[in-house]
Order: C-alpha cells, then structure tokens, then sequence
C-alpha cells in the first residue's frame, strides 16, 4: 500500500514538476513498480477493489457537480457524439486487423474493445482543473454515459456471435433495461431525492447522516447499475448527479478525503496492467502503435465530429475527452481471451492501447482547455 | 459493499433510536449477516483490507488530537495499567483453563489472547463523544500502545514454547525495536515533523499537498511499526500523534472522509468472525460466558487499580475504555489453532470473547464516562 500510494505521489509530483499532468506520472508509477519492469507490485484483489472504489468516488463527486437538467440539454450532442465515437473506433480496429489477416471474429472483439470510453481520467483532469462547468465537459459526460450503454450492447452483440448467434430478444432486453435504468435515474432522481432525503436525514440521529444516506445511495445505485448491465461507475455518476441540488458541502469534502486516498490506486492500477516485455517483437510494438495511433485518431475525429455545434476548439476538446479507453478496453480483451478468441499477443495490443489513450488524454485535454497564455493559472483550479 | 455497508448503517442507526451505541449494533449487524447466521457475506480478503485501513486511519486521526508531550506526562500511571491490564487476564484465563482439566500450553494460549487490549472501539467511542481531551483518555491511548509492545512479547514468548525452547536474544531484540521504535517517534516525530513537513509541502505544486504527506507519512509509519514488531495501527496513531502539532483542520476533514466509509467495514468484520453455530454445545457456551466473564472483570480491575491515583470514577473509565480485545485476541487465537494448540472449540470461546468484550465496551464507556443526568447532551459532540 505504502510502496503503492508513495510511488504514484513521487511520480506525480516529479510530473508536476516537469510541467506535465501529475495523473501520468501516477499511471506511468504503476508501469515501472508493476509485473513488467520492477515487479514489487502485483495487481491483486485488494488493489483492484481500492481501485475501483477510488473511481467510482471520483464520479460521485463529478456527478455532485453537474445538474440532470444541463445533461439533457446537451442530450442530443451528445448522442451524436456517443455515436460517432463508437462507429469510428470499431470500423478503425476491426478494419486494421481484417487488413491484416487475422481471423474474422479476432478482428469484431479488437474492434469492440476500441470502443468504450473511460470516462475517469477525464474526469480527474476536468475536475483537478475546475472546468468542469464548460458546455465541452457536460457534453463528455453525457457522452460518456451513452457511450456506457453503447459499448454494453456492443459487447452483448460481439459476445453472442462468439458463441455463434445473435440473441436478438436477450439483447433487446439488456438494451432496455439499461436505457430505462439510465433515464429514470436522471429525469426523476433528483426531483425525488430533493423531498426524501431531508426526511430521511431528519429521522436519522447519528452524525455525518447526509453522508451516511449518500453513501448508501452511492452504493445502492452502483449495484443497481450493474444489475441493469451498465457500469458501476455510472451509476456511482448518477447518484452523484441525482443528490446535486441536496446535499451540502460537508458531503463534498468528505467524498474528497476518499477520492484522494484512493483515485491513485486507480491510477496505479491502470500502469500495473501494461507488460513492457510483450513488446520485444518488432511486429507486436508495431501492430500496436498502428492499433494505438487509430484508436486515439478514430474517437478524436468521430466524437469531435459529433460536437461539431461548439465550433473547432470545443471539437478539439470533446474529442480528446474521449480518447482514453482505460480499463474497459482491457475488460474486453481480457473477454475474448477467455472464449479463446484473441491470442495473448492481440490481448497486450489492446492493453499497450488502453493505457497510452489514457496517459495521452490529460496533456490534450490540458492543451484543448488552456485559454491561449497563462499557463501558471491553472493550479489554482480545484475541485469545490 | 452495499450489503455490508448498508446494514452496518441500519443496525447503527436502530440501535441509536433505542438509545444504544451504534458501533454495537454496526458489530451485530456483522454477526446478523455473517457465515454465522444469514450467511450474506464471507469474510474475505477485500474486507479484510478495509478494515485494515478504516481502522489505520481512525487511530490516525485519535492521533492528531494528541500531543505527545500530554501522553508522555501520564506515562507512569499508564505503565502500570498496562502491566496490570497485562498480567491479570492472562493469570484468569490461563488459570480457568487450567483448573478445567485443559492441557498446559492451551491454556497459556487462551491467557495470552486475553492479553492485548484493542484500542480502536475505545477510540471511536471516545472521539464519537468528544471525550478525547479527558485525563482518562490519555491514559488508556498511552496504556494502549504500552499494551501493544507487552502483547508483543507475550505473544513471542508464548509461540517459542510452543515450540519448545525460549529463544531469550531474539526476544531481547523484539523488545528492543518495539520499543524504541515507539520511543523514538514519541519523543523526536513531533519536532521533526513540525520543521520538516512545512517544507516538503512548499516544495510540492499539487493541491492538497498537505494531505498527501500526511497519508505518505501514516503509511510509512505503519509500515515501519510493522517491521519493529508493532501493530499497523499503533504507527497510525504515532503518526497521527507526530502531525498534531503540524497539519491543518483540512486534513481532520479529509481523514474524516476516509473513516466515514471504512470503519463501518471494521466494525461489520469483528462481527462477521462470530460464529454463533459454534455454541450449540452447552458446555462450550458455558466455557465461553466464564472467559467472557473474566476477560471483562480481569481487564477492569487491572487496569482500574493501575489507574488508582484518578479516583473511583477514573478507575472505572480506564478499566472499561480497556476491556474490548478485538482482532488482537482473534489473531492470536488463529496462530495458537495453527500450530496445532488451540482446539476448534476453543478457538470459537476465544473468538466469542474477544467480540463480546468489544460489544461491550460502548456501553460501559458510554455509562462511566456519563456526567450524572443529562443523557440528551453527548449527541452534539463530535470529532474534529
């Protein structure tokens, strides 16, 4: 934990201090302590449930930040920008390793695992920066949470033909009860709890009981999500989004305590993944830089072109927001490994992709947001 | 989680509106949702690591409402509540056992899993009430970590009869680092600390730089009273100790946070370990509320009479602030099993004991630390 938490700060801050976003320094700490170079730290359960939880505290506060009503108003930007940048990513992988020849279905979960944006980088970045109230970022957060269900159908669909057909009624159903799980909690969430959770906090005699009921929420509503097929984090964004016009600021800094305790496990998690040996082949480095280089292009062009209503810059920045794949990508991979599908030269591909989307999106995304000069500026952002 | 968390909350809060302490029921709740009765959830590593840091971090902010130099002064008094906390629960088990016909080295066993006092359900109950600043706080926090370096060695001494032979220089050398590991960081942290840290921090561009030198410090000291023999969380509460005089109240706030989320985790796990199906046996229920019996009466006159110079009110403050053994007297319990000493049923009596005593100590803090009437009153105290 030491080795874990004190290694991820020492390189943010050696990050910070070469002028560069301190979040890859944390992820690239994860590399260099993780299984491929000096191997002091193996991803395990513990870490991978820290990890988890550090991000979905991470989107509980960005949920705390935004309003339902100014994500619906971007609604259908952002499906637009949902749709692209799903589109894009998938003909881009799957068409590069049809072109290659590799087999057919290999190609399809490639594709599939180009799909889903991780949303948790940008995020952080978007928060650490204090920008999270620009029109670009609601319109990423939308899109982030289309994309979710998006990428959960891709998947349902990918996984079905691997077993050689198409559920059409199964998927029709997973489609719909995400979609509904989705809606419901935006359009009504926070009309409801704005009248029960005073009720509840005022029957409640303990301490700290609004952080209680939030939590308990937070939890709740994860669960839910990953009943209803969509991500836990999304429901954890959900949740934050659903108490924004309830709770208190008490509420705020105490989910900060957490979130700074545990989003660099998560940071540190996503670098423990990448094994820098797989790429002593010439032709696997290369087929990943080709894989890397379509996947960050592929999402910048197809969720930049979705956003083509906020003029170039907000393009620039809606798509950068979406490059990073994260630990989604890998989740995928990881999938089609286990049906036998993708070999384990294919499966370090997509991880060598995954990570780098996602050490590349915080300088973007730094370079999209930074009005012209004043670089000096920004540190004094923080998150409420 | 959910589960976990959720009920934690709920039985906390039903045993708040019955007027009984919520740490109790959060326990209960443990026990209601363990392998024991519902069987919901198993105790499992991820929980395990929780637990670990929701308790590491509620001695750390025990801790920061310390001055090293106020512990220092009850040095004495608390030295002899030690050694007396110490002595009589291991004679009144080791002495039960022994009359009962148990063999030699078992017994011995069971007196030294009555030993060691586990401070973190004292602490929570105490900072819950704000009684932190009270003389009989100090002396049982002081006696705590006095406790943790005896334990220690009874434990030494206990596991090498076990295996035959006393190896006295090695023993030697325990004690040796134990102690000065806690000497040293007792008497030079704070002064360290206080001309260090402002620096490190001036150093450090990121935001809440103070907060991520405490958490590397809290970890590094954690893991250093590891390596000298002492528990993690003494290191936690050293640390904390160290900072006192140094950290803002952002850092209370954000560790408040932290414990917010992880001490209903540790408080569900002391639950989670009890096993009510081990006491179907009447004689085993009857060996296990005897050692209860004298686990309680052992600790509170102890440590009492160590305590004789604050008077009866004190003593009793003491007595009760020390009777709860926790996952100290379970880990014990756990070795003596693997080496083969300690028989099923015995470890179920000590596992019993161990958590009773800690569902017990709420109340009784709760009723000697009291100020006569007045019960509406210590509601509104609250840590930090």
């Amino acid at each position: 934990m030491l080795v874990v938490f004190g290694m991820a700060k020492l390189f943010g801050e050696l990050f910070e201090a070469m002028h560069q976003p301190a979040i890859v320094g944390e992820i690239l700490a994860g590399i260099v302590i993780g299984p491929g170079m000096l191997n002091w730290v193996q991803p395990n359960e513990v870490l991978r449930a820290l990890s988890e939880l550090g991000v979905m505290f991470l989107l509980f506060r960005v949920g705390l930040q935004v309003k339902s009503s100014e994500l619906l108003r971007v609604g259908r930007t952002a499906m637009l920008v949902a749709l692209l940048g799903v589109l894009l990513p998938f003909l881009a992988g799957w068409g590069i390793l049809q072109a290659m020849g590799f087999p057919h279905l290999e190609a399809i979960f490639v594709g599939a695992a180009m799909v889903a944006t991780s949303v948790g980088i940008t995020a952080q970045v978007l928060a650490e920066a204090g920008r999270m109230q620009e029109p670009a970022s609601r319109i990423i957060l939308a899109a982030a949470v289309i994309d979710d269900v998006l990428g959960l159908l891709v998947l349902a669909i990918v996984s079905s033909l691997a077993q050689g057909s198409v559920n059409w009624a199964g998927l029709l159903t997973t489609a719909v009860m995400a979609v509904s799980f989705t809606l419901i909690v935006t359009l009504l969430g926070s009309r409801i709890l704005r009248r029960v959770v005073p009720r509840v906090e005022a029957s409640l005699a303990s301490s700290e009981a609004q952080f209680n009921v939030a939590l308990v929420l937070l939890f709740g509503l994860a669960l839910l999500a990953v009943y209803a097929g969509v991500a836990a984090i999304i429901g954890a964004f959900l949740a934050g989004m659903a108490l924004a016009e309830t709770v208190g600021e008490r509420v705020h800094d105490l989910a900060h305590g957490i979130t700074e305790l545990l989003v660099p496990f998560f940071l540190v998690g996503i670098g423990l993944n990448f094994d820098v040996q797989s790429f002593r082949q010439p032709a696997v480095l290369m087929l990943a830089l080709v894989v890397l280089v379509a996947a960050a292009l592929s999402k910048l062009a197809g969720c930049g072109l979705g956003a083509w209503t906020l003029g170039r810059r907000g393009m620039l920045q809606v798509g950068a927001g979406m490059i990073p794949r994260g630990e989604v990508g890998m989740v995928v991979a990881q999938l089609g490994m286990g049906l036998g599908i993708i070999s384990r030269p294919i499966y370090s591909v997509v991880v060598f992709m995954a990570v780098l989307t996602t050490m590349m999106a915080p300088p973007l995304l730094k370079a999209a947001f930074q009005p012209a000069p004043a670089p000096e500026g920004e540190r004094e952002f923080r998150l409420g």
